[in-house]
């Protein structure tokens, strides 16, 4: 017999509306102490009238609690629930991307909370955050081998995430093996290899896909400089698409050699050029030196990764974009990103709009983009929504 | 002399801003009444310590009594400025799309409030909404001319805020002539006729272009449903896209004439099939009936014209969407699109979510799309920004 968590009176509320995760203090733990239980343990979650509400994994030291991975208290997350999360979390992939190129498990949005797997063809990468899903580690091993028989599966557990669990930090190739530790992908017509054991992350940033394509469409013939460069795949993407010359700042030499290969695969090394060195500093000497480039994208770390970073980092947005917005030509086209959850959407283009009043220059909003379709959103988690890509014409004051 | 309109005391901070509307009660009235400007004269505004701030056209009987051309007091809204803003506006459009079918100049946004111009490669249609166009009517065709040399010049002033100044109502050829009182246009690869003359609008919506081509991704051997199709912009694409059954649904039967006019255009037309009568009594037919639809679009006119009405349009969206949901098949795909500007960003989300929980279904955002780059957004100026389209898929509950 499971053991249930009885929520206070109207703390149901949120859950019913769509929600999934329950918050510590939103438990009755006079009644359901949340102390002995153990983090990855399954419990019935019990509004305040003794009404089932579902069935969720707990972090029982963490704020978020508990988090539903069903509204059936007696499912299981079995190895046949896995087997059937991904295979519907496959299929809305299938449905927009032709190559087998995504990200195919996106935590809470696809019923799997602390579990994120990226797709790259015949490998895949598996990113392990919380105990619930390194308890069911081989379930999920298994559940991927079962729907994709992919050549190659990495576990890619070193997030920073884990610690908060007391999990381990390891990186290891569980099935097949990996040339040059290295996964060859496509995105929007363009090649490259992502470093899944020593990048970042999965080793690719798959959820800047479609602002990406947006950007392909407008670089012919145009001079780029690509801030935050990472292994390329705002530049090479550019470069491939007819960009006349392409710049790239990355702080990581080992990203800016990435850069090299990424755009050697394509046929375009001759037009990347490779600043290392910190993004401000390298983009103030561009500055000094009388550089000007008709398309900057600013694609930065998340500068807000916790609510009370937001002040500080919305003057970091700001300088960045100021600067960019200094490297543009007259007409220029600037692409700002930002992928901090904590950012309001309004808040890039109210930047845009006083640092266009600033540099005396009238800003012009083209497009904003969001996430690709393979990070979906739960409209009752706001948390699920979080990248932005602002496309704004800077043009001269009217 | 040119005469100022005195702002009073700080409210010279939003045009400072970077925004370009005067509202009737910013006035210094006592100082510089508004009674016996005329609509259409140029004036200049002065913060209230008397500094000029710019240059603006008046409309001094409406609520929004002044609109800034230029922050130059200096710059008349003459014949060579309409050129020079028309060419600014040309090359923003040129940056994104290639062929010449685009909402060229969008309002506030390209400097030229009260003016939509849409061009439909060799025709040009311009939709004049305020006296101080009107007034400069001749500048404006001239000009137009001057830039891109069309074929065609339409007039279709007939659109509702016209009375609001007095201006009477007409549609005019104003130069060379139109076959069937179409035009030809072009739209992610599919053929249109646009009615100009007899259609909604200046005959077309380019705004929701974006939004049509990401559908247009998904429809591959799909049934859809477009309701509200007027001349079909969704559900022709769809069809010319793989659709294998594409249903429109419009309270015109001219409009669906037009439908099956374009869908011939592109050799599709036994895939369409019309249905005349109210949007949400033919959906509530076609449920009674058992029908079920990979893909329902609903993209109706704006339930919420005026802020007055957001209880009455948001109810309407509601029922709408909910229809739309019951209408899918198990995994369907339901877009969800609103030209409402006062319908907030997370509204139409947030009835997803509680449609979803109604129904019992999982409600999964893959997509938020906007108006496209030739409807430019000034981030001062928050109603620039108006169209939604949600693309969520609906899936079984968990």
């Amino acid at each position: 017999m499971l053991i249930s968590l009885r929520l206070k009176n109207k703390a149901e509320r949120r859950l019913k509306g769509g929600h999934l995760w329950v918050y510590s203090n939103e438990v009755d733990t006079a009644q359901t102490p949340l102390k002995g239980l153990q983090a990855g343990q399954e419990v019935i979650i019990e509004a305040a009238s003794g009404k089932a509400l579902g069935r969720a994994i707990v972090s029982p030291e963490q704020l978020i609690c508990a988090r539903l991975i069903s509204r059936d208290s007696k499912q299981p997350l079995d190895a046949s629930l896995i087997v059937h999360r991904l295979k519907v979390a496959l299929s809305s992939r299938e449905l927009w991307y032709p190559h087998q190129c995504y990200r195919w498990v996106y935590g809470d949005s696809d019923g799997l909370p602390g579990l994120v797997i990226d797709r790259f063809g015949d490998v895949v990468v598996i990113q392990i955050s919380n105990m619930a899903m390194e308890l069911r580690r081989q379930d999920i091993v298994d559940a991927v081998m079962k729907v994709v028989k992919p050549a190659t599966i990495v576990l890619k557990n070193d997030g920073k995430l884990r610690a908060v669990e007391g999990l381990e930090e390891y990186v290891d190739i569980v099935h097949g093996a990996l040339e040059d530790n290295c996964a060859p992908l496509i995105e929007n017509d363009t090649n490259f290899m992502a470093p899944v054991i020593h990048g970042q992350k999965t080793g690719w940033f798959y959820d800047h896909r479609e602002n990406r394509a947006v950007l392909n469409r407008l670089v012919n013939g145009k001079r780029v400089l690509d801030v935050f460069s990472y292994v390329g795949g705002w530049g090479v993407q550019a470069a491939n698409h007819g960009a006349s010359e392409v710049h790239c700042i990355d702080a990581s030499g080992q990203a800016l050699d990435w850069v090299e290969q990424n755009a050697a695969l394509n046929g375009v090394e001759e037009k990347l050029h490779c600043w290392e060195g910190d993004a401000f500093q390298a983009m103030k000497q561009l500055k000094d030196s009388g550089e000007k480039f008709d398309i900057v994208v600013v694609d930065p770390p998340a500068f807000i990764p916790r609510r009370k970073d937001i002040k500080a980092g919305e003057q970091a947005y700001r300088r960045l974009n100021q600067l960019a917005m200094r490297l543009l030509n007259k007409d220029g086209l600037l692409v700002a990103g930002s992928c901090s959850m904590h950012l309001g959407d309004d808040r890039l283009p109210d930047m845009l709009r006083i640092l266009g009043r600033e540099l005396d220059r009238e800003v012009m909003i083209q497009h904003i983009g969001s996430q690709g379709a393979d990070h979906p959103v739960l409209p009752a988690i706001a948390e699920t929504r979080y990248l932005k890509a602002v496309f704004a014409r800077v043009l001269p004051t009217r």
